[in-house]
């Protein structure tokens, strides 16, 4: 199947030409709101290794809430299941900055996919180190996952965040007046803030999901990253809580985890398969990309990998 | 597996006996707050036909919100993807009978699977015949998918709801309200009672559920109920939706896409593999059987059959 | 001040002229649709008992949600202060007719002025008589507190909101849903579209209002109807909550006490002075009469009677 | 009725020792949580100029919240009507510092007395100027009001919040994700915090809000703070949304405008008679004075001041 993949995925390239565009670049975060709306990039890993790729599949973007899953895999890595004493697991029903459901569950946040969450999953990574060290390890985290040491943070964005992120202070302040954060507002968000801004090229980024298709090991350099079990549940969490208030959309068109971010990038899962990562910087009305829901429910039709049908 | 799986099931039958009677017994149906809480069925029907079951797994419980899967089903056939014009496909992020977001999306139902949204479904199988009509071709079609004439509907836990389910009056009135129901609020709630009060056992439910574990084609009674697309879609919208605001936490402990009833019954499908039904009385806070949740957890453990890894 | 009376009532009465058919007509009781929009009339009674009145003050009108006061007297006078279990003294902060607060609070509706509230206040005047019986029993006492035995219950009206009042249907058996309604649903929106459904005349409606202006004892007919901190409690909870969502707006322009219908009427006090009644079918958001809301501007401006100031 | 006032409040006092120390003094400010709670005052002002005393009417206590009602009125005098574009004048239906609805509303608070519409507010009293020069025009103000050069900001109190205020920066920072507001957040929770920090006594406090009691002038100093029309009009939004959750409440029980601080002050007005104060540490659970609201309805209750009779 690896000649045919590579031939779906230039395929997939060369049908969504039409399309590229569609959808609203963000623009809360203005570093983002530069970004040509027609850039695309696919990139598929195979559990054996393989890169199949196309379009601007090899150019850094902003990867944003798709890193929310790589610091949840590194807050249960050191906290464990203690994880979800301070943040939920299940959907939430609104939108991906919603203050609402914060107040009625008084402080803790719903999934650690949305940005309260991912807040308070910062404030777990971070775990009495200094916001430095705390970036310092997520990236030195996900370049290890993608055993790559070029990945880097884009101080620009970061910066642009912690100037513009009002909802996100918002957020973390109505946390901690909760007694729901453990450091300073200002710490947890510089860690937030950095993480969201790691920029990524899709062969990367897929490169870095691979442990989770291959039951927790990333075939490609051997390291055991997390158990089989775990493995499951980040997949069940991004299934279920992945797009925001379009997951279960997500789930109906392409039956694939995944994990979205403003930046236009998708991470997507084929348990046993492949990991991989899309980008078109258009965002449907869920902050989800348009133009890369499509991709990867074009290739989920084309491959048959949907995770509900064999 | 054949013998393992008979061997497994047995085992889990065993090993559960101490917790059965935990969780609480539904009591809002006075005809339901009799059953014996320490009950407890499992039948795994494989997709090459063969049943393994243990404990009560022939003594028909009223199957109640697990017929949801059913009926939307039978709405899908009639009409088709305009269906989702009546009912979203997204996790609601609130408990099963909440009126709350139906106000926020102007009688909207989130998905087919909440209370509301069953209602909404049960509207589009009236599609202009009497309620008693509607309720037959629901009642022949649960027989036709479990190749079993014996399956009936309880006239008392129909009626009992019909006397006291203010809650969904309300919902139906509601949704009625935005001009979101087609057919008078008596005869869609009519039709939603009596499929609810459908009895079925462990076994029976496990066939009738076998199609969306084998790509849409029942292989014990070679018919095609749906097409593969279909199937995958149905279970994509049980896996987000099918356990109220405990979805998230039924993929991540168990992961296969599952639909719960407050009967205390649970159908689950592994996709490619087997279809499950379970029954244990006792509910969790959220409203789904608590011991036969922790079945699912342990079947799923011991075959490896989530749908999150491989 | 008399002569003074009748000129400024008048005035507004012209000054108006070119407002009138401004907002919108209620038209979800389809009776009440075909009203014309430029019916204009104001009544206003000092507590000396002489009349002022211009414009269609002798047409009928449905008071619809006026009716909420005089229900809300009689059930204090059958449950004194236990009322109060059974419904609260807030303003709402939402529409009249919405669910969601009911849901939050477990059927507790917040006040008796918006729909769910005077449901229930419909469910306590009924205490064990028939709906027949009750209806019977408001409707003498309207025509009591007016001293006019021609006041009578629209049935055209009645049976319209009994035939599409889904919304209220949904309210009542949420409530129910709640164990909060003691009498069957039917019965007490029987009881409930009946009191609604009362035509009365600007002039009726300003007498029967009488007894809140002037310390509970109606100056006309000698009537002690409530006692004096009864009448200036009543007075209360028509300024906080009697035009649902815009009674900040009505107290900060107006500055008296008043209650609204979505047949366009208001009834409003000015505690020592006088009771007034203004008609005019156009609403505006909130669902309160909008000319009928600057004529009491216009009056309260005119006689300066605003409660808060002298 | 001079002497009979003086009588009135001393037997207020004297009747009200075996309730203090009830209801529950406010932690969040750690600055607060240490004041005794036994401690009562009540002063009355009566429009003639007299003062009416006991107990600590003359201590210093931290007016928290009666400031808005100053800083409001500053508002007006800058901007007018226009105002009303950044904050509501509806009763909130909730929490005193519920975020719920200002997400609902799009950062537009319900009115100016709940925590987010204060907020804003200062925004606009800041109006270009820096926090400092606007925190010394709120004190000059309040001081100009009372006639009192000796009322104080108590920077301890002001530092205290500013350390803790969690969830007032996340109603600030969500107002700013709105574009709610014009200077930065810091400087606006700078001139909040410390106009929350002012200390005042009773005797203090009645004497500032006599203007409201005599239509805008205050007779004591014979200077017009606001033309009647505006008098009359923060009188009103003080009864619809001057406690709370609790306005219903207070309008039902006591019947005059006032408004509420955690400090457990509350600032009442009798138009045409009198501008009262009262001080009682102990909070009920809309987090108003518990046994201030019980002295301003045995107050109303003895002097028949209720606005709603005569």
């Amino acid at each position: 199947m690896t000649d045919d993949l590579q031939a779906i995925v230039e395929d997939i390239h060369v049908k969504l030409q039409e399309r590229l565009g569609e959808g609203k670049v963000a623009d809360y975060i203005p570093q983002l709101a530069h970004i040509d709306p027609k850039k695309f990039g696919i990139a598929v890993v195979t559990v054996d290794g393989k890169v199949h790729s196309a379009g601007d599949c090899n150019e850094p973007f902003s990867i944003q809430s798709v890193s929310k899953v790589f610091t949840l895999t590194l807050a249960l890595g050191k906290h464990g299941e203690t994880t979800w004493n301070r943040v939920g697991r299940e959907p939430s029903g609104s939108a991906f900055n919603s203050i609402v459901q914060l107040e009625q569950e008084e402080g803790k946040p719903r999934n650690p996919f949305i940005n309260a969450g991912a807040i308070a999953v910062s404030d777990l990574v971070l775990a009495g180190h200094t916001p430095r060290e705390a970036i310092g390890e997520i990236l030195r985290f996900v370049r290890y996952l993608a055993d790559d040491e070029e990945i880097a943070i884009d101080p620009a964005v970061a910066k642009s965040e912690e100037a513009t992120g009002y909802r996100n202070f918002a957020l973390a302040n109505f946390m901690r007046s909760f007694g729901k954060l453990t450091h300073p507002v200002e710490h947890v968000l510089g860690v937030y803030f950095h993480h969201c801004a790691i920029a990524m090229t899709c062969t990367q980024l897929a490169k870095a999901g691979l442990f989770l298709a291959a039951n927790g090991r990333n075939p490609m350099t051997g390291h055991t990253v997390v158990s089989r079990q775990r493995a499951r549940r980040i997949n069940a969490l991004m299934l279920t809580c992945g797009h925001y208030d379009g997951s279960g959309e997500f789930a109906y068109r392409v039956g694939l985890p995944g994990k979205s971010g403003v930046g236009g990038g998708i991470m997507a899962v084929a348990p046993g398969r492949a990991s991989i990562a899309v980008w078109s910087p258009g965002l449907n009305h869920n902050g989800n990309s348009l133009v890369g829901s499509l991709a990867l429910e074009m290739l989920a039709d084309r491959t048959g990998w949907s995770v509900f049908g064999h």
